[in-house]
């Protein structure tokens, strides 16, 4: 996979044993760039480095390691994210303000700056266009595989693509920018549209998934635009700009959902839909049932068990008329007027052994639909992570 | 187990295959009462009748069964509720007004009506003041084992008692009151303040406990006073309502913990202690670390991994300077400032391998402390809950 205008590199630095767990991510010439960032009240170095030099809207270079998150790490970790970012500026001859850092792995671990320093201008020999499937493995941790998306439009006549790479399989929560991706396109585009068109693709992509409920200190995700494709810059939600954000959303649609589906122990992805309720009822309730351990459970043991829907939609703190909540599991109603439906569970259970559905909920007061990408508590999950570091 | 005042019955009625699953409470005449209920948008039939009966502060007789929450059962629900108090009322010739009744179990499923019938004359005949025990047993549904709990006090020379037994090992969590829980007095005691007593406790109890965060259908906690002590009536915060109030919370601080200390598969008890912030942000940041996915495995694994600690205390949504941070496991520091104490995980992780320990956070800017008891999250859980009815 290539898109015009970018670079890629990845190596094994020795922050991991044997994987590949440094990449860079080289733009030709400065891109235009937006980043989406953890909203934890413990950021990481990385995080609070990159931010700031995004708030001029440009960006050439990104340099990654995984096996390490460099957060909780004090003004050592703040000197290590400035020195990994200004080493590759010198590698790269490029500004060090175009430089952007990002970390992913355990918490509180300084990072081993010999072998990052030895390994940054390895990276910038070894870049290559076609390069993104090793950037994509470079920055997994518990991940089972890489994940890449990709699409393309075109706009009034100039072919547009757009393409990405994420990580993430833990820690992963929804309202917040979520996990590590990035995202790039051949398109020329406004900075303050793409800031833009990148936090509305956010809300309903990477901020619409939930493995377990835990957003990390690291969580980031980048759009960057080369302008090779050659298209009159995009500035504003005209008929070009909603095609192109219709576009980044639909591949960071994948990339959030390829998440989801690689959570940690995870064996299916459920999509849970509410409706009839104002938005942040319909969010509120849709992460409540979506982050609950026994619905989570249930759908694991593929158990039509609605008792548990029902419990984590009235625990959602909102408001609502219980005799009007109506419950489906795929297409099988299981609850109307807040009152379960004789005779469902056999066909429900059929819909719960698929890798895929979706449950719905209606509250029957309001107009917002949402919706939040959920998988099941495995055994998987408590083994992965009660040995993670161990 | 007695208290004066009070006798008992369990029997198996058919609801659950072999295991007792009704229970009967009685005062030998009307008991001064109080009750905390659930706080779930979608609260059961059994739930809603009680909290209205005892408003007028008096319960002379509370009918119990597991197996079955007779919750989301609409009209046919709330006719099940009333009739099975109502024969209970008949059976022991006293007013309606007089009889609450408690259902946990499967959500959705309608009370076999036929078999609690039958079931409450025999309840009737076998009542005995020894009999707390069975009625403890009476009350479980994933409980590994009754609990029961007692205490004594003197109150200017008059001996006071207080017994209870309680229920709960899944869908149990803070802030709501969890579970059920039936705590006995011989002590006098004005209704009004029975009521406050309750409640306070209940705070700092039931409402301190989370194993996964969902709160039930059904959650209730009765407190019933016979007066039989002789003491002079209970009525304020003096030295002996004070008294009195922390020995309530004392037996009923043991029935919570053995309820979390029987939490779905759980191996060990944490005691979560947040200090140094306003209580609403302590309580927050508490509720946070105890029923994060990623902390409750850590607990399971023994991983001293407290980069997931600071974790969930960044995404508690609360605001306080991250640099201020301390966070002890037992009495090991692991950090400091808000940065890894270096050297400390080996000393954390033996700990970490005892059934039960503390794990302590400083925020530094505030003088409330909250604690919250949690568990950890094991395989256990995860067979229990994917396999809960099929």
């Amino acid at each position: 996979m290539e898109i015009a205008g970018f670079r890629f590199a990845a190596v094994n630095a020795g922050i991991k044993k044997r994987k590949l767990d440094m990449g860079l991510l080289v733009a030709d010439t400065p891109a235009v760039a937006a980043g989406v960032f953890s909203q934890n009240r413990f950021r990481a170095a990385p995080v609070l480095l990159s931010e700031q030099r995004l708030r001029r809207g440009a960006c050439q270079v990104i340099v990654v390691n995984s096996g390490c998150a460099n957060a909780c790490t004090g003004r050592v970790g703040t000197r290590d994210a400035r020195r990994m970012a200004g080493l590759a500026a010198q590698a790269l001859r490029v500004p060090d303000r175009l430089v952007c850092v990002a970390s992913t792995g355990v918490i509180g671990r300084p990072l081993p700056m010999d072998r990052v320093a030895s390994a940054i201008p390895v990276l910038a020999q070894g870049l290559d266009p076609r390069s993104l499937d090793d950037f994509a493995r470079a920055i997994l941790t518990t991940d089972k595989g890489p994940k890449v998306a990709s699409g393309r439009i075109r706009l009034s006549g100039t072919p547009v693509r757009v393409v990405g790479a994420a990580k993430g399989a833990g820690m992963v929560a929804p309202h917040m920018a979520t996990t590590l991706g990035f995202v790039m396109t051949d398109a020329a585009c406004e900075a303050k549209y793409l800031k833009r068109v990148l936090e509305q693709a956010v809300e309903d992509t990477f901020n619409a998934i939930t493995v377990d409920g835990d957003t990390s200190t690291n969580d980031s995700v980048y759009l960057l635009a080369s302008g090779r494709a050659g298209n009159p810059p995009l500035h504003a939600d005209d008929k070009a700009g909603r095609r192109f954000r219709a576009l980044c959303t639909e591949v960071m649609r994948e990339l959030a959902l390829s998440i989801v589906g690689d959570g940690e122990g995870a064996t299916r992805v459920v999509e849970i839909v509410v409706r009839g309720a104002n938005r942040d009822a319909a969010r509120s309730v849709a992460r409540r049932i979506a982050e609950s351990p026994l619905v989570k459970t249930a759908i694991y043991g593929a158990d039509p068990n609605w008792g548990r829907l029902v419990c984590a939609i009235g625990n959602s703190g909102q408001d609502f008329d219980p005799r009007r909540v109506s419950v489906d599991i795929g297409s099988v109603p299981v609850v109307r007027g807040g009152v379960g439906v004789g005779g469902a569970e056999r066909r429900a259970a059929e819909v719960m052994r698929r890798p895929r559905y979706a449950i719905q909920v209606d509250l029957g007061s309001g107009r917002t639909t949402a919706t939040i990408y959920t998988c099941d508590l495995t055994h998987e999950y408590v083994r992965i992570n009660a040995a993670y570091r161990t």
